[in-house]
């Protein structure tokens, strides 16, 4: 009883020392925009020991992949529990693109993350690319969208939602009027009608749930 | 007399290892797929003295943009010549995707840096975006497209491009076939009729002109 008390212990502080390397990998890459870094300034900003990097983590890189798909799978989770009662596929492809856009206005070290890492995420197993894929798909099943190649259409969708976030963080001036614009276009190239893809892409936007508390317990900066 | 020729000496001097610098950057770029290198590593793969690097360049970061925007005006140059007698702005357009999406085929090394590095490059006031700013905008004027906000048409191409080369070069299975689907595919985002948009995609595409010899005078690997 006391021993298996203890590993709970073990297991609980090694899932915090895990969370708050993550957490410290998501503030470095949203303030550097960059994964440069020494593993001693993580450790650092994670408030853990050195060595403990090494009982978590082979690589940097290995860190750095964990703390940005651990940021999508959240934020995927959160889009999904704004569309649980949609039924038109449309609507829910809409809402993650003007969602997504968003974030550069809302939570834009979110946003930053996302621009920086994302495109290295498109063909991973978890994370938005994967949801997004699984929605165009929804959609292709109910006769909604007419798609011949989901993965292409995928590069379009995200790429363009991918490339509006780098250039509004640039300062280029784009709106979250301009995210529905785009929401519009890019459900037309899912075979939705013209006015029907502008309707759907203008309809009012669910309320994005509070993220969950960041497994460190803290907020990104 | 003899001192214009010295002047001219050392011009040309200084000329040469800039470049030979930038192409070391370019790759270590494609072959690292990061710009995460020592300088002593840039200098030593360059095959120029440590100093001469401060010579050209404030910081690491300085030398890999201008890497990038190098690589980027020369394709950009190469696109233009390519296109340089036609008359349908559609098809310049169309050129531009599938010729860049063939990179990742035909010259994958430059297709890595153009993935990593291009979305940093959305909003530069030279290399490939702008061009295909120029490009939407020329046929919004003579009528071609319909194009409400030619900055938010260009993330919806840029970016589909890029993310086309990110998803081709890490083994998604996207094909030169594909790359033509795409074209026509922005092409109706910019406002041309699907059938004209599939023609335009599907003609027969202008041979890439060789490459100028890289300034360094070698070849990427």
């Amino acid at each position: 009883m006391a021993e298996a008390q203890e590993v709970g212990r073990a297991d609980r502080r090694r899932a915090r020392t895990r969370a708050a390397l993550i957490g410290a990998a998501q503030r470095i890459l949203a303030e550097r925009g960059s994964t440069e870094a020494a593993v001693l300034d993580i450790t650092d900003e994670a408030d853990v020991g050195l060595g403990s990097f090494y009982n978590h983590f082979t690589t940097k890189a290995e860190l750095f992949d964990e703390a940005v798909l651990d940021l999508l799978s959240d934020f995927g989770a959160a889009l999904d529990e704004m569309c649980a009662g949609m039924d038109d596929p449309a609507e829910v492809v809409a809402v993650g693109i003007r969602s997504t856009c968003r974030l550069a206005g809302s939570r834009p070290e979110v946003a930053r993350i996302l621009a920086l890492s994302g495109p290295r995420f498109l063909i991973a197993d978890r994370g938005l690319a994967p949801q997004a894929l699984r929605d165009i798909r929804r959609g292709a099943e109910t006769g909604r969208f007419a798609v011949p190649n989901p993965r292409l259409a995928l590069a379009l969708l995200a790429g363009s939602v991918l490339a509006y976030l780098q250039m509004r963080l640039s300062g280029n001036q784009l709106t979250d009027d301009d995210a529905d614009d785009l929401a519009a276009t890019v459900l037309t190239t899912l075979g939705v009608p013209a006015q029907s893809a502008v309707d759907v892409a203008h309809r009012s936007l669910p309320v994005l749930a509070a993220h969950r508390e960041p497994t460190n317990g803290g907020e990104l900066p």
